[in-house]
């Protein structure tokens, strides 16, 4: 059995700790023969555990300090969920310093520190990985680092913040942008506070991830020309319906190029246009592969408890 | 260094034969460290040593036996892209058998006797990797064997063969069929002999691979129930265009339901109606998941290539 210290248990946490308990991993690997391995959630890490969550790990295993998560022996890998820059940063470095491989969520994180993170990672050899940390269940992160590793990447476009993607179609179809941010959160799209969302943050920080990888550079969220939503109006939106586009936050990054969060309007037919609702969707164009698009749930709990799983499966399959 | 026998070294082999003289593979591993692992193709089976190929392999190591490269011990992985059944069946089995993972990309081969070479890669732990034999480039192997292992896939909904989607497009624009195959030719997007892809049986090839993988099921071509293009005229394609839908060769498999390869006509805002001459495109739903669009080049050296030199990457950081 491979004990998990799952910090953070809300949306993404209990499906994950829900995945585990299906203990469903990897029984269908390249070669179908190794028994799946078990996982089992040994520790959680949460700000209040009197709180009810959505999963069946019994109350005992509940714990408030995530870094003593990290640093407990008892401890074989640590998934970080939680968000947020601190404590997660201290919690993931006295992990990695114990050699203990880390997964995380964690886009906020690794935008403003992950250069700093992949190196420690790198300089002990303990795996970090973060496939959850941009685009929810879509394999962005590794059909960068590892399908198009022997190939050169020029460009990459993405749509990759739910909430603004799904704000901007509810206004196209009549509602403003107040009434549109609440359905976000009726519906479970938005958290309280949305700012980070519409004001592109969010976005900046997952390119910044992405341009990180696929340009091998070490640029940071701060390093993004940010410009979130605010400033369209649901008439513009339908203005531009009318006339054949669709203003859709884009995310864009080019080998050598600076790295851009703005709104644009995409022709209709544009594969990003398409995308519905919370989707995320990414064009990543490579000198030998040429463009591929990849699209999908770009968050939810069950979706980016999908990417987790799988980031949980290399390390166990690779030590 | 790592000893690479290459069977075939047409369109696809000479491709991996300059991707391994560049030798840029997994620089961008997920955590960045290690050094690139070298490659070297040591030997080259092809059928003619004396034709001009397009790389830089010296003269010397071109020889004309598959199964006798794939059982020399000088090798230490097999890569096959010569395609067909015989001899490549010798050739992987004497390769597995001797303990060198393999790495294909032969679809047919692997559409009829996939579950008796995956089963022996697992009886004797020798990778068989063939991300390159469905969908070029695109990483649909992977998304389906590895990324959605800790999920339950429901449905896979795919255009899968390039040639056929090319000569469909090129009928809508005007072409009849006949000129619609010698253009695909011209283009290098069709073989001589294009049968496989009109008839449909090319992408029953690679939905059997891929339903074997999602469903765990020994499927295999012959289960496929198979309608190619050929029935279609430009006219109906034509008119069907006009009443907003296209009629796309669409390869389709549900848990515990039928396999199906036949032209369906897709409304025009169907993602896999967007597909772009030879792309290939795959829609998969899994339940938690949800439904994911994986989109790129379904064909051509370079792409496949890519593809290829992920799974020599995989094969050398697990073994």
């Amino acid at each position: 059995v491979v004990h998990v210290g799952l910090l953070g248990c809300g949306v993404v946490g209990s499906a994950v700790a829900r995945a585990i308990e299906r203990g469903t991993t990897d029984q269908r690997g390249p070669n179908g023969t190794s028994p799946p391995p078990r996982f089992e959630v040994t520790q959680v890490a949460v700000r209040d555990p009197a709180k009810r969550r959505d999963c069946s790990i019994p109350r005992h295993r509940f714990v408030t300090d995530p870094v003593k998560v990290a640093g407990d022996p008892g401890i074989d890998v640590v998934v970080e969920v939680m968000g947020g820059v601190e404590p997660a940063f201290d919690a993931i470095t006295v992990a990695l310093g114990s050699g203990k491989p880390v997964v995380t969520a964690n886009k906020e994180l690794l935008g403003t520190w992950g250069s700093e993170l992949a190196e420690h990672s790198a300089r002990g050899g303990v795996p970090l990985l973060y496939e959850a940390a941009v685009a929810g269940t879509v394999p962005i992160v590794r059909l960068l680092s590892d399908h198009l590793a022997s190939d050169r990447i020029e460009r990459i476009e993405g749509v990759l913040n739910g909430t603004s993607n799904f704000v901007l179609e509810q206004m196209e179809l009549g509602l403003d942008a107040d009434e549109a941010l609440q359905r976000a959160r009726d519906l479970g799209y938005a958290e309280a506070d949305a700012s980070r969302d519409l004001d592109g943050t969010d976005a900046a920080d997952k390119l910044a991830i992405l341009a990180r990888i696929a340009f091998g550079e070490p640029v940071s969220t701060d390093d993004v020309h940010t410009l979130g939503i605010r400033s369209l109006s649901a008439p513009d939106l339908r203005d531009a319906v009318e006339r054949g586009t669709r203003w859709r936050l884009l995310a864009t990054a080019g080998r050598g190029g600076c790295l851009r969060v703005e709104p644009v309007p995409l022709p209709a037919d544009h594969p990003l246009a398409a995308l519905r609702g919370p989707e995320s969707g990414v064009l990543v164009t490579a000198e030998r592969a040429g463009t591929l698009l990849l699209r999908g749930a770009g968050a939810g709990g069950d979706p980016t408890a999908v990417s987790v799983m799988a980031d949980l499966a290399v390390v166990l399959r690779c030590s």
